[in-house]
């Protein structure tokens, strides 16, 4: 393809000197052509000029609020996105429905008892069991780390309510986030199996503000099941106060979540159908479940935003891409990536198809690196996306990170070759799964970089001649 | 005084070249010998380099936590200060108690219900009536502004639940909170006369976080009462969106206060004698009550640190004052200036001997310039004290502000002179009467610049031959 358009690429060398640069690199391997590499600089310079994702989040945000998996909101969600799509011109538009085992959080509340009687801020982790009706009240015992607390052996605690502390950091990939989210994704099954009658984590956040982080959590098998809840931040450091003046701290705690049985969730999915390779498809999107706290603006209606903003200025080019862009707006992210599991089981047989995705879903801030696994054959389009954002303060990364996304998990645990856009995610964790993820928290401006970078990333990929970017399928 | 005292002044002043200006001005009617001064210039060089307020702030706030007035916690607050108190060797401890007309927190809960059904972050204004049980449900009417709502002739509402905003924004000298505050104040009174069934106004608050403020208001005779609360500004901005997209908002509002009748307060009060004048006082304190909704770390925990820590370093030297020094901690200040009340009026036969007084109530930022309103007589001190502090950063300004705190009021207006340090209150109104009300927004170096300042006015004040600053008895 690239040696059939060289007579053009030629002419619009002469007429646009940037242009060369891309079409020398085209004939080396890119699949790209001249006119795509300038249709792409001309969606991403529209995107900086001010895109629509703002609005569409606002939208969301506003109309439906928070959109917790398997809840009538989320439920609202999936109308709002087909009817927006729908109404922006996205033929086959549709949902991908599937069920989960859902929870819904109930009153919640945590007090000292004694020495220092007085309110805590708390709230009950994703998948908590309740405790008793009226709470339950106990000896407060302390840890700094989930690593102090597993140095105990088993069976030692005699049904405490356990505190555990931790160092997180604010961090520009918030690679923090994994490390010592684990206090929290597993932290309960631990201090059960120490004995203890209930968990308090300090929040997994960084943020110095009363309102603690919730999250998804799991009971591992064979371990007494406990209540677990998140301390805010400054919650935690009164209680850290409290423990180095009195060594016993009677605590009480109540919280009264249920689990709800089978309720649905889906995946809202629209397709810009592509004109030469309909059956080869490149995936973006969001995903559209948030937890119940905020209105999820940040998590992740802004990843819902930008890439359907991405999606949308393609559609309304009226250009159509050479394969198809499917925008997913997955269901049940938060409460153990579901969406993207239902997604893998449906599509099995079409997976290598997805010949590349990726997913917006790391907040508001602008976009600063990217990282990839791909194949040596797809290196140099990565390269041509990287050369195309690099005006929008974006550098390329790591070709070894083997991440597209959470919702996109299972397929590149499939063997999907990876790309991702990382967002500066400084402030993300202040706000991450609490009351403040809130719209009032989020740039339009940032917001357009993001919407640059995807309509970029989107339109080289869907209409280059590459279609093998490093599936690794058994 | 300053004659007499004029060989030792020389001596001085050939060992200290400062000293000599604030000897040669105490001969310019400032009434303080320059060995005050030093020791004066002594207190705030220590209090520089590290005060222990932080550690009161730590100790009031953790072990005491939220204040309510007229609640166990309150009076926990003034055992914690009596023991904390009588520990530093303050002799003449005591508390002034007297009673007041409680009211406490129930539980609190709005939502929309349509066309955009979900939670709203509210809480109740202190003093507000309760919704009956179970809530009230009415279709939402909308206001930029309390005058916007004031401009509607009187009994046109139908029951409805007004939403007013404002435009409040952060200051540093906090100004917009006595203009805008109004709405919390007067705001429930106002909408009632319009015919409104209950009032939800923007916080008085300059924060984006999920967290209302409260405050207290009350109503007017012979009007109405109906219930009224604070939506967060995140909160009030969605709806503020709600608004521009639909005519038709329906939300319910749940507010379960209760009124418990008269409950005990009081003010604390410790002395140290003054040698010469131990009738003549000077007075110094902060506010022992804070709202129930955060620990009152700024509010006004740290006032009470500052000024604690300024009469116990000077308790601590073992040095006397020519007068007495009265550290007054006041009770129930939130809900009416109640303490400062009951002050003036059990006080009644002595108010003209208390000197001169301030009070820190204006959160942990450091001070940045001095108000006064006093007499020709005592500016030449006003001077001297604003000389001292200005290696602090701080600067006069004018003499015309008759405030010296807000519990100090009832005596201002019945005639005492008026000084205040005015800290500096850009992120007061982020905090001000919300959970976010904690010890880890305080900084331990802002206090100290805060006890700096304070304990050379107090030294000065003290010692000084001047003895009326400007009182306008009747």
């Amino acid at each position: 393809m690239s040696i059939l358009v060289s007579k053009r690429v030629i002419t619009l060398c002469l007429l646009t000197g940037i242009s060369f640069i891309f079409s020398a690199r085209a004939a080396d391997g890119t699949g790209v052509s001249p006119d795509v590499v300038k249709q792409a600089e001309a969606f991403r310079d529209a995107a900086m000029e001010g895109s629509r994702a703002y609005e569409w989040l606002e939208a969301l945000t506003t109309e439906v609020g928070p959109r917790l998996a398997g809840s009538e909101q989320e439920a609202r969600a999936r109308e709002w996105a087909i009817s927006s799509l729908t109404q922006m011109g996205f033929g086959q538009v549709r949902v991908e429905p599937f069920t989960i085992s859902g929870w819904e959080r109930g009153a919640e509340s945590a007090r000292v008892i004694s020495p220092y009687p007085q309110p805590l801020a708390v709230t009950a982790l994703g998948g908590s069991i309740a405790t008793p009706k009226g709470g339950i009240t106990g000896e407060l015992r302390g840890f700094a780390s989930l690593d102090a607390l597993e140095t105990l052996p088993n069976g030692v605690l005699k049904g405490e309510i356990v505190y555990v502390g931790h160092a997180m950091r604010s961090t520009q990939d918030g690679s923090h986030y994994g490390y010592f989210g684990r206090l929290r994704r597993e932290g309960a099954s631990i201090a059960a199996a120490k004995g203890a009658g209930a968990l308090l984590i300090r929040s997994i956040g960084t943020d110095s503000h009363r309102m603690p982080h919730t999250g998804s959590m799991t009971y591992a098998e064979g371990v007494a099941k406990i209540p677990a809840a998140a301390l805010s931040n400054p919650d935690a450091d009164q209680l850290e106060r409290m423990l180095t003046r009195e060594n016993a701290i009677s605590v009480a705690l109540d919280l009264q979540p249920r689990f709800v049985g089978e309720v649905p969730s889906g995946n809202v999915i629209a397709d810009i159908v592509g004109a030469e390779f309909p059956d080869e498809i490149v995936v973006i999107g969001g995903h559209l479940d948030s937890w119940d706290l905020g209105t999820g603006a940040i998590d992740d209606g802004a990843g819902v935003a930008i890439t359907l903003e991405a999606a949308r200025m393609i559609l309304a080019s009226g250009l159509r891409p050479k394969r198809t862009i499917r925008l997913i707006l997955w269901g049940a992210e938060e409460v153990g990536l579901l969406g993207g599991k239902a997604y893998v089981e449906r599509h099995q047989n079409s997976l290598t198809k997805h010949v590349i995705g990726t997913e917006s879903d790391f907040g508001a801030g602008r976009i600063w690196k990217i990282t990839s696994r791909v194949n040596d054959d797809a290196l140099p389009l990565v390269n041509l996306i990287a050369r195309l954002v690099e005006p929008l303060g974006i550098a390329p990364g790591s070709n070894t990170v083997a991440s597209s996304g959470p919702d996109l998990t299972p397929m590149v645990e499939s063997g999907m070759p990876s790309f991702r856009f990382v967002q500066d995610g400084r402030d993300y964790f202040d706000l991450h799964h609490t009351p403040d993820d809130t719209l009032d928290k989020v740039s339009a401006e940032n917001l357009d970089q993001s919407v640059a970078a995807y309509v970029v990333f989107t339109w080289l990929s869907a209409n280059s001649d590459l279609n093998d970017w490093g599936w690794q399928a058994d």
